[in-house]
């Protein structure tokens, strides 16, 4: 018996983890499982779903075909087959720093460039990084949950700053001032906003910068929804104002491109001061990204300098090469150099039509207010007023009666930190999202209360 | 003055990581790159890569079309542009299991699979879901450096055992006895060997796995070069002994496709005692892959159940469809499925004769000795006897040298954790490890000691 050991005994010496599976539950996926878990399976009518940021399966958003040429070609050259440099192949990292230089005053070096897997490795290398015993964050609300999760399973703790809804989702930096103490280390600005759908000034974005300077924090700027903007407010990159003070972006080909299966994003440091690198930010970025996967190689470019140069003379010797695969490069610099500009003026002018859908129908259901009209992202935050309301608890409680009686499903505002608003996205095809709205109108008619 | 706050007076308040610099800093990778320093520049002669275990540049290792063919496929059909579910999409995750399942005397379930991001990103979540203050991790010495790298990170004691050299690099069962004790949560087993290219037999791994269950500690089988095998053992997956213990498997199609920049891998539960369910194993995998990124869409499948049924019964109603789109698959079933024999038959022979070429070749170099022929994986670990030769003080220097004066690229042992000796990948082009060692030979003979 004894030589059975602990398991025979039942006594196994490994266990889960309590913190992963706790950062993961509050996710928008988790959420949306559980509203779509209310759908009626007997509803003949399509499902509506305006839930999620993906609109890549409607035809108005299909990706450009020259982005799809260029993975193709990237693919069929067999040049991308190789593992990728830790921190991104150096042609791609050429390509997103002149990509994004052009809206900035000053050129970025591709040293200044990280290729991450989606911006969603790019949000977990910086709250990774930053994450230290102590330690605090300030993160918007409504913001971005998945902020919080990552935060919650580093151990770094969360405060959330207002945005102010009556001043077009402004930051209220007041309370910026008051949050923030010797311990915080950085906020998150996310622009265009998600979920506010709104577009920072360039003067609300310098105060921004201004107040982080004072508390010696550093910001990080999420401009994964970057060039999606339809209203009076153009896209102003924070970047602009790194000589304030340092500051990181982080972005992505997924939003912009309608590709965010296509999982490839970046990190940027803006500063000409060289603070970042002084504080040891860059090295923790590059050993970050060292014990981490990669992009897919083809994604990118070129296989990485040193090793591709060797092969490269290798095969000037003795292997015969393909003389049209010298024209090739990875898919990155193409699709950032190359993509038609009719393919992004489509793109933001569907948005800026579905924008107004959504905004204009609302103001036909009493119980949901909208208290600016989008104009960039792809989501809008509707508050309900419950009191017009007949037998719905809460925004959960909505959003599971509508998916179960209208098939149509809505994130409820608590999962993005407002209880009781809606966080509805219009990055759906214009038809499906007039349907959509005149099934909520229908729902909240039956629910109004009685006078 | 006062209102210019911390930043002016140069008071920062965020600063790097040191866990994150230190955990990057000793990786296989970061090794390469040093040797690599040492170049000559006007060498003419073709560098020769013995370093690194990605042959997917060299023309006889190139990838089937076939599985070319599929991801262009994918892309084309413009379904698999959206996110992908957190685990992986259903469809991928059935092809995966049936795949595995071929080799196992039971059926995998889909659920038992977890898509990951490559190999690494299995490793990753592994690590970091076992990590738990006070934890150690059994790994095998020589290794694969990404382990002791993650758990670093991670904060995961790393007590290492030794495969021994004379019995084909079996383990040494004693001295994992020995380390364990109630902190020890895991073992883990490469299988083909990373770095010694053994081939474990089937009496071994189950030996490996009774000690594990006396332990009452999980199995974590990295099967990354399965299949990759030409001596006299065949490959024996570790999940035929999940009756005895649970097991994790890991691994991808990086290296049996030579496609490691494709990024796409698996975590595989074999538990048909449902133990890691059970002890919130399964949880916490299920958490990590909710806060990370994930592997492209295009390489895996039809999109998640739910939504792409959302909008095939949108699409039914109101969008033209293409007919010929329904036939396609998402890249991964397709390789898996359907890769020709021919092509497994022409990478494996062609790996048997490269380590033939390396095994006979060393015989002939009196300073380093193979103590056993490969039967697996890409790899080789070879003794250097550094009383033979002068003016050559460790294996860095050796490896240095080597670079520098004969442009032939070799890992040095103790980045795998064995001081005085070499790492040498087989995986090249025949006629180029032929050259590699012709100049490996000239090299020793230059710097031989003078009797
Ligand atoms: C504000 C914000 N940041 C980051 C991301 C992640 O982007 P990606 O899909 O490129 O990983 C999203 C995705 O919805 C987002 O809304
Ligand atoms: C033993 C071992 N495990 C895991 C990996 C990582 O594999 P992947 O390229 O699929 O991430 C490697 C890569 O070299 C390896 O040698």
């Amino acid at each position: 018996m004894e030589n059975e050991g602990s398991a025979a005994a039942g006594k196994w010496r490994f266990a889960g983890n309590e913190r992963l599976t706790l950062a993961g539950a509050v996710t928008v996926r988790g959420v949306l499982d559980t509203i779509k878990g209310n759908l009626n399976g007997n509803d003949a009518r399509p499902v509506i779903p305006l839930g999620h940021g993906d609109p890549s399966d409607f035809p108005s958003f299909r990706t450009s075909s020259f982005a799809e040429d260029a993975v193709r070609a990237a693919v069929s050259s067999a040049k991308f087959n190789g593992y990728s440099s830790t921190i991104g192949i150096p042609a791609a990292r050429s390509a997103v720093a002149e990509h994004l230089s052009k809206d900035l005053p000053y050129k970025l070096s591709p040293d200044d460039v990280f290729l991450t897997i989606g911006c969603t490795q790019a949000l977990e290398a910086i709250v990774t990084v930053l994450a230290r015993p102590g330690a605090n964050l300030l993160l918007p609300s409504p913001g971005f949950p998945y902020y919080e999760a990552r935060a919650g399973f580093s151990g770094l703790e969360v405060r959330h700053f207002d945005l102010i809804p009556e001043q077009d989702w402004e930051v209220d930096l007041a309370s910026v001032e008051a949050l923030a103490d010797e311990n915080t280390v950085a906020m998150v600005i996310i622009n265009p906003g998600n979920p506010c759908g709104n577009v920072f000034k360039y003067e609300h974005l310098k105060k921004v910068v201004e107040t982080a300077r004072k508390l010696g924090i550093l910001v990080i700027s999420d401009e994964v929804y970057d060039h999606l903007t339809f209203g009076s407010n153009p896209f102003v990159p924070m970047g602009i104002f790194a000589s304030i003070t340092p500051i990181i972006t982080v972005g992505s080909i997924s939003k912009r491109w309608i590709v965010p299966g296509w999982r490839l994003g970046w990190i940027v440091t803006n500063d000409p001061d060289g603070i970042l690198t002084k504080q040891g930010i860059v090295d923790s970025i590059k050993g970050f990204l060292n014990i981490s996967s990669d992009p897919a190689t083809f994604m990118q470019s070129n296989s990485d300098g040193s090793f591709s140069q060797v092969y490269e003379r290798d095969a000037e010797l003795e292997f015969p090469k393909e003389s049209e695969q010298d024209e090739i490069e990875g898919a990155v610099p193409q699709i950032l150099e190359n993509t038609p500009p009719d393919f992004f003026q489509k793109i933001v002018s569907t948005l800026k039509e579905t924008a107004d859908i959504c905004y204009e129908r609302s103001k036909e259901i009493p119980c949901i207010t909208c208290p600016s009209k989008p104009e960039g992202s792809m989501f809008v935050m509707m508050k309900l007023n419950l009191s017009l309301l007949e037998g719905i608890n809460d925004d959960l409680d909505f959003c599971c009666k509508l998916a179960k009686e209208e098939s149509v499903i809505v994130l409820p505002g608590f999962a993005v930190g407002r209880r009781n608003w809606l966080r509805v996205t219009f990055a759906i095809e214009p038809s499906s999202l007039d349907d959509g709205f005149l099934r909520i109108k229908a729902f909240c008619q039956r629910h109004a209360k009685k006078p």
